[in-house]
């Protein structure tokens, strides 16, 4: 089955607004085993729509549109998708009613150009919108049956994933098949390296298909398995995914898509350990990681950002002799800030940042890029330095704060520091 | 002149990579008074590559092309390029000395798939890459000139501003013109009002043109202008700032693209001023964005994120019968944060945040969504109860921690707190 995507509108086009619609459904029809071939991106222009869409309906079998559904006169998607199937804009009364409930429930009056969009051409399958005032629908152009969409992101979510996908697999014809996805997510590895390591899964499991995503500074490893035997194609996965993870070695810290701070803060509460945290370089960024997962208050008690020395000093109990001894960014302050932080907070762990995120400040013996991190707990006291080639300011902290939270996750694991 | 946009490789038509390269682009030529009519997509295929180039070549006066220039053997974009020109792939022999100069710096040598970048159509002129080993190049293909560059962010960013630019600049045959833009930056008004509110700046200043972009949670409006008379230009635009800046009033916090973050800092700079921050629904967020501005240890001290009350207590100096009384969620509990972490740090200001970012923990009276916050200084001590109505975790904090800079900003400006 060959899919397009056509994402509409002015602000896509310009690049006032970057497109993530479109990977999002082409991620999708992927895992439904269904081949993207190309998208497209036009602005709000009747003319143009209307040939894109006849273009398509030459080529696809199947096109998905985003945008163009709203009330006011930019939102040209109805009337082009008319034009280019020959039929006219009716009511459908469904629709229409939704938006009226959607108004009235907020107190407000329903206008003239919201009752605009309960229009549809004739002959296309409403979309119904739980979400907004936007409804959307299916027509059938050429040989391709077109599914149009809000582009508000959530509303367009939760059409493709509950209306949408369902009436495709409907029409492929296929046997009521499982859709199946393992995620292994790494940290450490560049992508291409990732990409070297695995790249071997589909020659050893041929029902698997491959597909990787850097969502610096983490790489996730996808395997997507369609199948009409749910419970072997689980079996497989989990092989195939076992399998991956031996490539990858130390460098996998999640099987569930989770990131390091929630697999750090599960781990956490699986020992009945709290946690208190010292950061200078990494600035807040560990706490605003573990405090992203709701129930993190469990196990997260306090982060000291102490970026001059006289908090480090005052607040964390760090020594001035340490501090005129050996400088701020070293293994022996990192450990004294993680043991201060955590007498301070009472925690059962500790964990300290300390370094230079960049672009000044780099000499040296420590060049930008360099982080001192201490772990202390109950019998353990560790330390390492870390140097990293990034140049940008947030990028370094990035890692920095990846390599500290993995850290107290070895240790929880009782994988030796490295 | 008619431009359009061609992204190539799997990984963005698969949806693993959000193309962030196009809207770059799009925004670039826009800017330069170039306007872009379509952006496609598609993947590492061979016939659909040069089908695509072929079709962009009959519409086409202007494309700019990214990916396909490594040296794998997906990298199709060279040979794509020769074969819907009709003609043959030659080494450049400078681009061949420029990457063995990039291996022999690093001390590696050059593999045979690096020799291959170094191939380019016949007759095509080459685009150095300064930053990596992929050059690029321009060939014309129908009646369109196409320009060829890297996929990777920063390389392609230099080679499209220093090369493409002028080079397309020099093909419109246009005079010597100046590109001239302006950024009014706003927080607080969803987009369609802030769009509604400067709407007719179009009419009043018909040389401009008008940008909306949702960098959430702020809402840039930018002003773009292409004139011969650069003075009267920046007089034009300066004027046309200032009346957007009217219309949005109160919400506006920068005219020169900073973060609020960047804004609050450099005001701090100017006050001579010091500041720290107790933090406990924004979970380090306020000190990581305060952080990624270079230079900020000249003015941020600390940040105590306290997520515990025992911490509050502890820490920041926090009554417990006032915690007991007000419970957490408070303002005078901000208030007291507030006092507390000033003392502590030895800080000119104070600023605390404690709240409900949710998804549980609300209440009838304190709902999720809900921000005490609270600002202590020389001669000043303020606190400001907001609640918004955001759903997701992460949402939640980011408009907290720009309210709480937001009411510095205005203090340290002069603006009574609302």
């Amino acid at each position: 089955m060959h899919a397009e995507i056509l994402a509409t509108g002015d602000e896509i086009l310009d690049g006032a607004l970057v497109d993530s619609n479109s990977a999002y459904i082409a991620q999708t029809l992927e895992e439904h085993g269904i081949a993207v071939k190309r998208h497209i991106t036009v602005g709000d222009d009747m003319a143009i729509l209307v040939t894109a869409l006849q273009e398509i309906g030459s080529r696809a079998q199947v096109a998905l549109v985003t945008g163009g559904l709203g009330p006011t006169q930019d939102d040209l998607s109805r009337e082009a998708a008319a034009r280019a199937a020959g039929v006219e804009l009716v009511v459908d009364e469904r629709a229409l009613a939704e938006i009226e409930g959607f108004f009235n429930q907020r107190g407000r009056t329903m206008t003239e150009s919201n009752r605009k969009q309960a229009y549809i051409p004739q002959g296309a399958t409403c979309l119904y919108n739980p979400m907004g005032t936007a409804p959307g629908f299916a027509i059938t152009v050429g040989q391709c049956r077109f599914f149009f969409m809000p582009g508000v992101p959530p509303e367009m979510h939760c059409m493709l994933d509950e209306q949408i996908i369902p009436q495709i697999m409907a029409l492929q014809g296929e046997k009521r098949g499982f859709h199946l996805k393992g995620v292994v997510s790494s940290f450490g590895l560049p992508e291409s390296a990732v990409g070297e390591r695995v790249a071997k899964v589909s020659d050893l499991f041929p029902e698997i298909k491959l597909g990787l995503r850097a969502k610096f500074p983490e790489i996730q490893v996808k395997l997507y398995l369609n199948t009409l035997d749910e419970s072997l194609g689980r079996e497989i996965l989990a092989e195939a995914s076992r399998w991956v993870a031996d490539q990858l070695g130390d460098h996998v810290f999640s099987f569930k898509e989770n990131t390091m701070a929630a697999e750090t803060g599960a781990l956490l509460k699986t020992h009945k350990a709290t946690l208190a945290v010292a950061e200078s370089c990494t600035g807040g960024l560990v706490a605003h990681w573990l405090t992203n997962t709701p129930g993190s208050s469990d196990y997260f008690l306090f982060s000291g950002v102490t970026y001059a020395n006289e908090t480090k000093i005052n607040v964390l109990d760090v020594s001035p002799d340490t501090l005129n001894r050996v400088g701020a960014v070293d293994e022996e302050t990192a450990k004294e800030m993680a043991q201060g932080v955590r007498r301070l907070a009472g925690a059962t762990y500790g964990l300290a940042t300390t370094g230079i995120a960049g672009p000044g400040g780099g000499s040296k013996e420590k060049p930008v890029g360099t982080v001192c991190i201490g772990l202390a707990g109950p019998q353990v006291c560790l330390t390492k330095r870390v140097t990293v080639g990034y140049g940008r300011r947030l990028m370094n902290k990035q890692i920095f704060a990846m390599n500290t939270l993995n850290l107290l996750r070895r240790h929880l694991l009782g994988i030796l520091a490295p």
